[in-house]
């Protein structure tokens, strides 16, 4: 059998059975299980291939889902999937496993994990009503060295410090979050890891100790007693211990034994407890433990070389980037800042090319967004690139901070609309709403490569908070008689009477619907404020059809409504917009569900042409 | 003459000339033009009669605005207001100052800051821009112990550390911020200043050896070179220095000399700094000092004997904090959150009763909302008591840990529409649009005290993400033939053909203009979701006009609209909502600008019924 005992586990119980030598077989096996299916698939790999050792002793000392394991964030919890009976097979594809923790799957998925940072408070959340309830079970959250960045973490361990609850922080420190992790957290905790040695000793010299019946456990109180002097001696006191943690650690994150124990101890403690371990991501995979950054999230790859399969070749990101470097070029005053993601957003080259304005401030959306305004503040012409999904989390720094007093910050903002395969958490959906919600904000959506430089420099040359959002992937074909250079708005006569009315990349969907139909297509570029001039043109309709890539309630299609019947507007108008929260599934797939691919374009015009 | 030396400061220079005698008695004249002008109109009292000598010794050292002063929260910049020129009569009031730093005051006010915890990222921005500039001067961000619970801190913190700025922290450490701060960076502090004489020493040998010119130097050069053995020996390493700054502290915040003392070391270092001072909350004004939560945000007092002008009596936040009290007697499940409101937000009797139930967290809403979902999913029902504001800090907790696997999670939404004297920065106009996004959300607004209790009933036996919003101050009184128990919505009918559409405590106005003008009402309790009754209402009448205290962009009333328009409706509609930012003003005459008033409503419907 190839895998042996992964085939033996039915029940997380059946883990606590085996051995150490059968514990680090089970572990192989599930590398070698990971690296198949993602490979095939798609996913987050190195992440995961550097928590193996971690989840299995997870399951050997705590009773999931009694004793539930919160992951954050939660693409690390493959080997959890599978030991917790899934098959990832197909993971992240539609009808697959999601690529996060997702409660409809298993009970022992507790809490949903897509943003980071987001575990110590959802944990001591649980943990609190465990301890009303009367029970003593251990809640465990693992937080990556990168989420560890997020202010909610601070505030989180703040609150939990205090509090009287058998929390278990492990610290999962792969030195590394998405892109390199680079503040001063990060230094600290390098500066902690050169102090393993001594835990190593102290830890084998107790274990030693232990293994005396009777006598043992007298020294090894003694010892206790005097940790206070050992720990002062070797780490002096650390941050963690300052906000009311026990700190145990650091220990081995591949050592499946050290790691057991070491959780043994913490589930032992009863009071708020973090766990420091080490590991290496992409640990037994070469290819991504070289680059583990191109594996974290990586498209389906030849496991044998780690090549991908197929080339990612541009993209609206990588073009974001280029246009970037290219008026930084010409304009000292040009900043990028990044939230742990330097690939993600393009913004690779400019990184290197301009180090002196480039700032990777890690996954801190909020003071990122702050941060931008300061920079302006300070006359600096500073651009923020961020995933639609993440820059939920500066809401109140984009009105508060950079709009009360306008402050000219533009914001790059990646991911926007329908994102695929890593669904519910990570769709571009709503920032269309959030940002037509704040007073004199301008926001430009691109339908192609072209048009994106074109936004970016007039967002760089104008006032104000400035957004230009543009989808993942990458830009695609336009029938020839649509093709030109987009301005704020482009209006495209058809002979029926019936308008299609779109923005972003849906601009190419009606064009080739128009073509097909006859119809008439209005292409915003600049989307919000929404011009007096379109609702012009579009009230010489009859019918007027809005397509929009974002949940209905504040999308540009509801302005538009709100002032077509205001204008004295007396056709049909009808929106056709994305509802509720979409699961993973190909974009294309997500599209056609929600009304919004070419097909389902031609039917609602023939059907409103009836 | 009363203030003599405040009198004679033309410019912030003019305080450089100051001895250490006159500077404190400017302190003292800075303290009586305080008390005397905030107990007329009230305002943020404690908190500034704390930050006096700070200020003085701040604009002593520094260069203000060539060297910012960022004030975290900015309601401790009074003094400050009065030293860079400004009158603080009339503050918070229509035509007088802002209760928070404004840039349309003052150069002196480069960054607005009514929310907390933004200051050492805007801070950070402005000495990166000036480092790339080729400036060396400070940045200075001041900020309260309270704010330092703020997650965006130690984002900032995190990314300050590594950076080659000329930063400077001050913690202004009062030990208290609104509500006294429990949380664990709380006792790490009280830690910390229990260790003062020993900064005492240091400083004063220092002072003492500088003062021999030339042999004090290189004895002082000889002291730094020790510097780590001194500290390790009294403080070991802390944690702000394990975040990168150089500490100095703590010192005594009131007294003025050792202030500039440490403020120009702090200014020669050329590298982030922290100074960590310890100031009394309403020093100097006995009433305050011993209650400093009641002087926090404090009404009209007797400056005699700190009594208010008038008692301030029920409010829908006082109204809240019984019903709580009243469901959690029955129900043992239900907990209370709150991020540093416990007074604001009427859960002091909550706190009281159920202390293992009640968890102040901080100024800390994001963790706040997450740790409600975690509560929910460890089986409690949590409230999360917020104002309208602040909650814009967890839209995506909201929508990301409570709405994707939906948690019962009820948030009392305080504060919601205009909120008067705080302005700009305080206004609930914003909380409808975000809460309307989210998939599943259902969100009431009372009208009176009896519906604010059946929404919170229907809430805690409701599933999902529930939300309660309701006004500052207190409810109004209602024309009687309006008056009845209300439910999800209430219709009037009255003998014309125009229906106002409202919820809120607008309906007490509608109320009032419907039996003027004869004009039908269709009050609504539960705003969202709407449901398709109240379209069926609307659209038989041939003018619908409808009133909100929120932004128009994703208010209820577009939503509406956009129903409405796809109902087939052919009549009029209008919608009065609430345009940009709203400055300081008293509530009512915000409403009249906005046309929310009773006579703006009359008005509106006799324009409509011509």
């Amino acid at each position: 059998m190839e895998h042996e005992i992964l085939e033996s586990i039915k029940t997380t119980g059946d883990i606590k059975k085996l051995n150490n030598d059968r514990l680090e077989k089970l572990c192989s096996e599930l590398r070698d299980e990971i690296i198949n299916k993602v490979s095939e698939t798609g996913g987050h790999l190195a992440s995961n291939l550097g928590a193996v050792e971690l989840t299995v002793a997870l399951h050997y000392v705590f009773d999931s889902p009694n004793e539930p394991i919160i992951w954050d964030v939660g693409h690390q919890c493959y080997s959890h999937k599978i030991l917790t009976g899934r098959d990832i097979t197909g993971i992240r594809t539609e009808g697959g496993l999601s690529g996060f923790p997702k409660s409809a799957e298993s009970e022992h998925d507790l809490f949903v994990a897509g943003h980071a940072s987001t575990s110590i408070s959802a944990a001591l959340g649980i943990a609190e009503a465990k301890k009303i309830a009367g029970s003593d079970d251990s809640v465990i959250a693992v937080v990556g060295d990168g989420a560890f960045s997020g202010g909610m973490i601070f505030e989180a361990m703040n609150n939990a410090g205090r509090s009287k609850t058998n929390l278990i922080v492990v610290l999962n420190d792969n030195e590394m979050s998405i892109s390199p992790n680079v503040g001063a957290m990060a230094k600290y905790l390098a500066n902690i890891r050169s102090k393993e040695s001594y835990f190593r000793f102290k830890d084998n010299l107790e274990h030693a100790l232990l293994k005396i019946p009777a006598i043992g456990k007298g020294i090894f109180t003694a010892l206790r007693s005097v940790k206070t002097f050992f720990k002062d001696m070797f780490y002096s006191s650390n941050t963690f211990e300052h906000l009311g943690f026990t700190y145990l650690g650091p220990a081995d994150g591949h050592d499946i034994e050290m790691l057991i124990r070491t959780l043994n101890r913490a589930k032992s403690i009863k009071r708020p407890v973090l766990v420091h371990i080490n590991t290496v991501k992409g640990k037994g995979y070469e290819p991504a433990e070289k680059n583990p950054s191109k594996f974290h999230g990586v498209a389906p790859f030849y496991k044998e070389t780690g090549e991908l399969k197929k080339s990612s070749g541009n993209s609206f990101s990588s073009e974001f980037g280029k246009n970037i470097c290219k008026l930084a070029e010409k304009d000292g005053k040009i900043c990028a800042i990044t939230a742990a993601m330097t690939d993600g957003t393009g913004l690779r080259e400019f990184s290197e090319k301009y180090p002196e304005r480039f700032f990777d401030v890690g996954i801190a959306e909020e003071h990122a967004m702050t941060f931008a305004a300061g920079l302006a503040a300070g006359g600096m012409k500073p651009v923020f690139a961020v995933y639609s999904t993440f820059l939920q989390r500066a809401y109140d720094q984009i009105l508060h901070d950079a709009s009360i007093e306008p402050k000219h910050v533009v914001i790059g903002i990646d991911r926007a609309g329908i994102v695929g395969g890593d669904g519910e958490t990570h769709q571009g959906t709503f920032d269309v709403p959030l940002l037509t919600t704040i007073p004199g904000i301008t926001v430009y959506s691109p339908s192609d490569y072209s048009e994106l430089g074109r936004n970016l420099e007039k967002a760089f040359s104008s006032e104000g908070v400035q957004a230009v959002r543009y989808p993942r992937d990458s830009e695609k074909e336009i029938p020839e008689k649509f093709k030109k250079e987009y301005g704020d708005f482009d209006y495209f006569k058809g002979e029926k009477n019936c308008l299609i009315v779109t923005y972003g990349r849906l601009f190419v969907e009606a064009a080739f619907a128009a073509e097909e139909t006859g119809s008439s297509v209005l292409k915003i570029g600049k989307i919000f404020p929404i011009e007096q001039e379109l609702i012009e043109i579009a009230k010489k309709y009859e019918k007027v059809l809005f397509f929009e890539e974002s949940v209905e309630n504040g999308s540009i299609a509801e302005h538009f409504g709100k002032m077509l019947i205001e204008s004295g507007f007396d056709g049909k108008y009808k929106t056709f917009c994305v509802s509720g929260f979409v699961p993973h599934m190909k974009v294309e797939n997500a599209m056609k569900i929600h009304g919004l691919d070419r097909e389902s374009m031609i039917n609602a015009v023939k059907e409103a042409l009836k």
